[in-house]
């Protein structure tokens, strides 16, 4: 954590905005849970510590009280909305990321044996589908949903790009919608914040509660975002055919582009997992091509040295040698990348070309086939845990707030947190040393 | 954490043992990070925060440095040990688990290619191997390891039970071992203790470090023991199997036993995987066979409801049921337990006979399927980097300590801390609470 | 083939029952291909030859159209039942194997889609669904088979046993139903026989078609039964579970029981694939357990040479040795076996701890974890063609007909053909060879 | 089978070329099998009938012995080859295929084990290891191939492109080879050829033997070639992902280009087993992309009707379409493609965007994942085996031989009837009219 992430976490920015007073009793009480003590309610002042880590002498001596904290995210002994009278929307927006349907379900299945809510419209395509140009929403139940996580994908299907907030709240009031849960990223969660101001403005008590979906693991303040280990997990099936090409053939190079716009999450542990690479480039650590420490030296010395060799390149690496180029954005309003894996196979190609050394290189791009694998089980568990987390702060009021976990413990948290900063990989921290162990590449920061 | 838990977490009982001054500098500064400040070592009064949740008022006011904390794991710019001269030793005891070859190749490759330690003994068939009954060991170098993850198992053997720490400790003598790291469960961490406590009585400078290994994942103070997410995602398969049967057949009855001596979270964590699941039984929640509320009641409705049911069965569950009947233990010292699935498969049996409901059980007990898979992406990168936490411990000087990670960072922890107590489901924790909502099984606890 | 099998292959065993003449032009002229030569519709003359290896000189001479012929499989250009009247029942029967849902969703599908064919019943439970006693039926349509095959098991539900087949007919009457499908095994088909029998005594045109299903592949003239390829890698899989326990363990030895009651298919191809087994024990092959080439001395000095054995046994190999101990039999009629594997477990521990070899033995069964998983790539492409063939057939009024796939052919064989006799391991043919190559184990015959 | 084919299938041309008479008897007798009777051996009048459909009445009437015939492969009562003293080679040439290293370990294994041949090198990197710029052969073992069927690739290397069979002979010659295996396409079968050619030339003994390999599965008269199910199951999941993008978005488009430069296979068995393509291009059906029948208009009509679409391209359709465009070859001297994958996405955007539908176009190509993965269950089994019959045939002497499978039997083919030719899905046969009714998509022949 550096300064400026420090200073972000005063008690305002840490604070959940809720819509009101918690006045209906919980019906675990009289349902799930027969007797009130068997369940750990979440206390009105209970907090998660935001910093784990004693290592400045300065912070000594502060009262615990004083240090920031989260608020816990599970279910509560009251509740804002009355489950009876409770409609409720879904909608996933942005790219494809293992566990969309598992979230689905989890929310669905949540609602209705928990709390009794039974009416759950599944908004089509993204935000288009709280327009009027959307499709008809879907009936959400139990049943409808019950083999869905089988698949990858979504159900609902999902879009780019975000609307006019007056339009979709328009749609959420027409509907009357009281909780919209919005599975998205960054972007759609600042979507997500605009349709919960827009509606509180409006003086619509509706509930806007986001399940942070990033296949990047870029989303701060969370401990691993829904989707990232099956991700990282098929990344590294595709390291390893890259791998397996290159060790065939004399001279053999792999070269894979993996997601990864800001952050070098997916190449960090996709790389560890294969533990068959020679050199991994993610957005963080700005190696050089040139000179004697930089990405082309290495290469034509591992591939003197071993006879082949493997590279891993994240997509956001390197933006910087296109200064200049004209470039774009695509409809989220996402800066668009230049393509670094295809310069980079033509400058390793040009290099080894000049240099007189014989080499047969692959250039694999798995794209897609990463986004639309079904959740591992890991991420299996994770998706209904976190849509069961996303429900109680729904239920208890909670807006413009995301359902995350941080040390292992369920949060809430506001979503300009999480929308402000990214996460990153930290060139000096503990992850990315063991990336260089592994990889044994020159060490840059 | 009750207050049992709390008592121990005094600084005596948290501080790591350590054989001596740290007065050989570090490799990483001339090798592998060229510049001194590129890495974060961790720094001598670097502390971990025990606990991250503020949720008892009595603690308001606390000082800071007054919280119990652990040691950070991690490289320090001094070590214990001269690398050049350094010999290790490397044991695996008790049941197999996936990940035990990762760890070992973990362990050769930090060593060497880290610090620059290339004499590694690996001995063979657990504890045995240390005794003049063992086999010869064999020599562990990064060639001879570079494919053994992609097995399950251990290629250096296995075997439970402990033997005598003079004789172990005479055999590292005999061949000059300067660090030990065992791999094993709590009974073998606790024979690691003897041989490190023999070697202090002995005045020998000998690091024992343990890895700790428990499918089970019931070591108490880490997140999650390694291999635990492979066992439970293969765990999940065996439901899968069982449910599919039960469905397929009028009155299918799938009854699937699954480890958890003690501790219930493979059964857990597999139940939310598969979520195909009806009841879940494990040690610490004591739920009946009898009575309105009880397990054979709750599977009748189960079938008249849907027409199927499934069942999971931790081992450990319901061993009361047992009293009076002699039993016995294994070669580890563990008491044996009694076949819970068979009783239960017996009892299910005459009871729904009883009742003339038409059924078929089908019972099902995947046992070494799920010990001897290899371990999955995320296993793989855990296991790799817990073995560079074992070794930057152990050439630290650290001894009769193991290698963990809480809140998701590695710390240090003294053996003794760790099989004390055992990890548990709480029964009121946030985790059964979801296991709860997914089967729908009447509340114990 | 044996001199048994050549007597059976007589012109009158090998026609195909058919109800009528074929007078309906069939839709694929109008639909599916616009233009008539556009496909290879079979011609009435059309046979496929029993045998095409030619080894014997006796044979020398023989004019071709005296050899052995099936009637091959596939559309043809006019039909008995008209599309737009035809009512067709599905009934799965027996034991679980992979691929029934793809069965079922291909004879949907194809029926629909082909033939306009919309009014499928889905019968429950086997043949109990055809008796008052069943569950009413399910409508199966495209859409609600859509997914199906991503599961095991069947959505049908299955059952053993037969039933009366008056009452089964008379349930087909009074449903209108034209042609039924049956998929199952050996004691099935006799029942849909039964059927056909009854059926053409009452004189209802009921087409009976059968999809054979054996997970032991024991049916004979079919090159391999759907599900077998799935079936066998299953198995593989657990092999390899128990190769590493025993290669993990000092003296550690892994029994693996697998289906196979008359036919060691599954066994073989299993050892196979795994290539890590040292014996394999199937019931075509009476090796003893006593004597210096007998299976215990065996396991001995494969124990004594490399350390561990894996073994492998058909359930049912062996079953001479339980003579005299009284058995029975299972709802469809089969003789039960007796415990071979646990049998083995006992003999084996017995006479390693009498001759006091240090062993660790692991029984492993896996059951129904190889009945119960989803159809791999082949299968599923063969279970759609398979279905396809054995729809061509019903539409062309065949009954008391099976579909099949012979040298590469799909073809259409009369039920009693399949019933009479079995398909069984050679223990002179060349898989078995291969099978003696890779274990190495003595050769009985 | 057309006229052109039969017109090979004279006895000329089906008779495989031996080096002279078998006089060694083979170990098989006094090893293995201890008695002569209890195996297959292969008679040297056995024959396969080449045609096991008789569908042509001009036929009738033929005697048998005049039919067309292959020579059956597998193990003889004599060899050629003394074991004791025999020298053999192997070579992986070409692009990599599922199974490579298993065919090694099938060949190093029956060597060993079956025969006792101990002197086994593996040239590197092709036929580039036949010569002086070649690396140092490798020493094979049964120990150091034991593992190597658990990785994809070739562990030999391999390369693309011919050397000069003198240089190639001379290196034999030189290391006293008394065998090679060639595992390899249809251009390395004709480089065996050419040194079997050059070594009879020179009136060296050397026997060239091929093991056919083609992930295309267009090899002619094999049943089906090695690591054909395994790359067209992993083809399928590429089109599951490709699925899985268009079925979430609305107008999604999903491309997926798989190979086959001429024939479809791969892409019409892949379409079968994902079911969920709906138009699959094809090398041997030349669909024209304009006009009501069309590609274009094909596509859509389903995004119309279903709101996103799945199109399958082999890598050779179409290539009329690049009439007039300069082309080139590859080192193999096969013609270079045209990239038809990218010129349908572009065609497609171009017809879309005139036609004013909204569309999301995902285009995937998984090329090197597909070849590089290791072999499934029925690989690994059928490669072990096809190694069997391969080494059997060599030491009986066969050269210009390949090792092949027809019908369900091993026999031996003349490399030259297997070059001539190519298998091709036949547009009017039953393969071709299963994916007809599987994507419903129009008819062309």
């Amino acid at each position: 954590m550096d300064t400026d992430e420090q200073l972000q976490l005063t008690p305002e920015n840490l604070a959940v905005r809720t819509l009101g007073e918690l006045t209906v009793p919980s019906p675990l009480d009289g349902g799930l849970l027969e007797r009130g003590e068997s369940v750990h309610y979440v206390g009105e002042h209970d907090r998660v510590l935001v910093d784990g880590t004693l290592g400045v002498a300065a912070r000594r001596g502060v009262p615990v009280d004083e240090l920031p904290t989260f608020e816990p995210g599970g279910p509560r002994r009251s509740l804002y909305f009355d489950p009876k009278k409770t409609k409720v929307g879904i909608v996933t927006c942005g790219g494809l990321c293992p566990g969309l349907n598992n979230v689905i379900r989890g929310l669905v299945g949540e609602l209705a044996e928990h709390y009794g809510v039974h009416s759950v419209l599944g908004f089509r395509d993204g935000y288009l589908g709280l327009t009027p140009d959307g499709d008809e929403p879907l009936d959400l139940t139990p049943e409808s949903v019950r083999w869905i996580n089988q698949q990858g994908g979504t159900v609902l299907g999902t879009s780019r790009g975000g609307q006019d907030p007056k339009v979709m709240v328009e749609t959420l009031r027409l509907r009357q919608i009281d909780i919209l849960f919005v599975i998205g990223g960054d972007g759609s969660l600042r979507g997500a914040q605009a349709i919960a101001d827009e509606a509180t403005r409006q003086g619509l008590a509706i509930a806007v509660v986001g399940v942070p979906k990033t296949i990047d693991n870029d989303i701060p303040w969370i401990d691993r975002s829904f989707g990232f280990q099956t991700a990282f997990g098929r990344a590294a099936e595709s390291i390893r055919a890259a791998a397996t090409e290159a060790r065939s053939h004399r001279g053999g190079v792999g070269l894979v582009k993996l997601m990864g716009r800001h952050s070098g999450f997916i190449a960090a542990y996709a790389t560890l997992a294969s533990d068959d690479v020679d050199l991994v480039l993610i957005p963080e650590v700005p190696m050089p091509l040139d000179g004697d420490r930089g990405v082309l030296a290495h290469v034509q010395r591992v591939l003197d040295e071993q006879g082949h060799a493997v590279i891993v390149v994240a997509e956001g690496y390197g933006q910087d040698m296109f200064a200049g180029v004209e470039g774009g954005a695509d409809a989220s309003g996402n800066a668009k990348l230049f393509d670094i894996g295809k310069k980079l196979r033509d400058e390793l190609s040009s290099h080894l070309n000049a240099s007189g050394v014989p080499f047969q290189l692959r250039y694999v791009d798995p794209g897609y086939a990463i986004r639309s694998v079904p959740a591992n089980s890991h991420d299996s568990v994770y998706c209904t845990r976190l849509a069961q987390a996303a429900v109680h702060a729904a239920m208890a009021g909670r807006t413009a707030t995301v359902a995350g976990r941080w040390h292992g413990r369920f949060v809430n948290l506001p979503i300009p947190l999480v929308t402000r900063t990214r996460n990153q990989v930290d060139p000096r921290g503990d992850l990315w040393l063991s990336v260089l162990e592994a990889t044994g590449q020159p060490v840059h920061v």
